[in-house]
């Protein structure tokens, strides 16, 4: 496929603020795209913080919703819209706006760091925040927790046990590589959304999992791992953002804080 | 991030034949991988087929490989080494592959259509493979079958009332839009490997949960997928490929059969 009904469109239309339109009341999945925009303090605006912000979320995703001339329509939050461009997907969304923003390689035949950058935030995703959903959500999405409640117990434990050091661990051999460079990030000397991905969900599972986490990072064994998510929340702009009333309080999302799921 | 350490470096070693490295024995999720090699006729190797290739993908997770000067270790297989870049992630691997096969809009700033094939792969490998796998593991990876059985079948039981129906809904949405084009095929009016990827999802999930598929294909509200999945079978090199020796049977990978998850 040499063009696509993307092709030679955008351009003209893309000196426009990124819109975020994902579920207000939840830092959820939109707050990886959130933490890049803040980084580097690009314009934005987030539907929860928008009057009506939800029923444009439900608009986007509504069964009957066949997208436009140029985008297909999108299954589920978080979503972005840039210009005529409507994009979802987290991974997705932020492999777009990684480079745009200078946080990551741009994508280029002479530089392939962008695809250890969309590694790393997929691995960081799937273990460390799906994964870590399915702890109170084992059997099905659709079920309240206290209907799998005793699947949960038996999942987190397991996720506590295994899951939490093998990717922990995984991200502290990163660290210790050398493509990893000097300074505490994880991908070439510098900051990248990789970073930023990881950041929230540690600091996710330090919210569900507050005994847990500390036994980890009391181990030594995550140091590396530990030193990131701090260098990450004293970043200027990340630092004024988590303190301001755009970042929004953990609840019912990816990461809940059931005291039987975490370790005694 | 302007340069990266992989930045100009490969150009000249990329002269070479795609190596795949994977766990021999399964399909798996390195399957969506061979598709894309074998649709566009590239030269490849395969673990699954070398003598000693389990050697290969375990010395590449050793927990002691910390990469080298380029690229960084990989958690987990599938992975794809091509001269003297080494990346993981299927839907990385995926998306460094597509654009280079003809299976995917190049990726420039005049064209945003990866991003929409991109996003349509990821959305299949999350509900349609990491989900239906998460059906016979619903607790843990690292326990059996056999040890998760009466939570497997509570969770196959609402994967296919209720996760099943929305994404095939969802697919089946996006072949009606108008990016979809005319054709079979989900974006731009072309095969993309988003098509492949739906094509093996489907394909796994008819052998996981044939009484369950054979309902949902002839219910007819998912008539466009069916219709993209027969239409890839019948491609011309995909079809030599799953009649030879190198595609591999199901058994106890991400796709399983157990009579006891499936409908009555």
């Amino acid at each position: 496929m040499a063009t696509s009904p993307s092709a030679k469109r955008q351009k003209s239309s893309k000196d426009v603020p990124y819109e975020l339109i994902y579920w207000p009341g939840v830092p959820g999945r939109g707050e990886h795209v959130r933490l890049l925009l803040e980084e580097a303090g690009a314009e934005y605006t987030d539907t929860a913080h928008i009057e009506d912000g939800m029923k444009t979320v439900l608009a986007q995703i509504d069964g009957k919703n066949l997208g436009d001339e140029h985008n297909i329509p999108p299954l589920a939050p978080p979503i972005l819209k840039h210009g005529d461009l409507i994009i979802s997907q987290t991974p997705n969304i932020l492999l777009y706006l990684g480079p745009r923003l200078g946080l990551a390689p741009k994508i280029s035949e002479d530089d392939d760091g962008i695809y250890h950058v969309n590694g790393l935030a997929l691995t960081a995703l799937d273990g460390l925040s799906n994964e870590a959903h399915d702890t109170h959500h084992p059997i099905a999405t659709g079920l309240y927790y206290n209907d799998q409640k005793e699947e949960s117990k038996r999942k987190a434990k397991d996720y506590i046990a295994n899951r939490l050091p093998k990717f922990l661990g995984y991200f502290e051999r990163v660290l210790k590589s050398k493509p990893s460079g000097e300074g505490p990030w994880l991908y070439g000397g510098s900051l990248t959304y990789a970073d930023l991905v990881l950041f929230q969900c540690v600091d996710g599972l330090k919210f569900a999992f507050p005994k847990a986490l500390k036994r980890l990072e009391g181990s030594g064994d995550y140091k590396a791992v530990f030193e990131l998510y701090d260098a990450a929340k004293e970043r200027p702009k990340i630092k004024e953002y988590l303190g301001s009333e755009r970042r929004q309080k953990y609840s019912e999302g990816i990461y809940r804080h059931y005291p039987e799921l975490d370790e005694e």
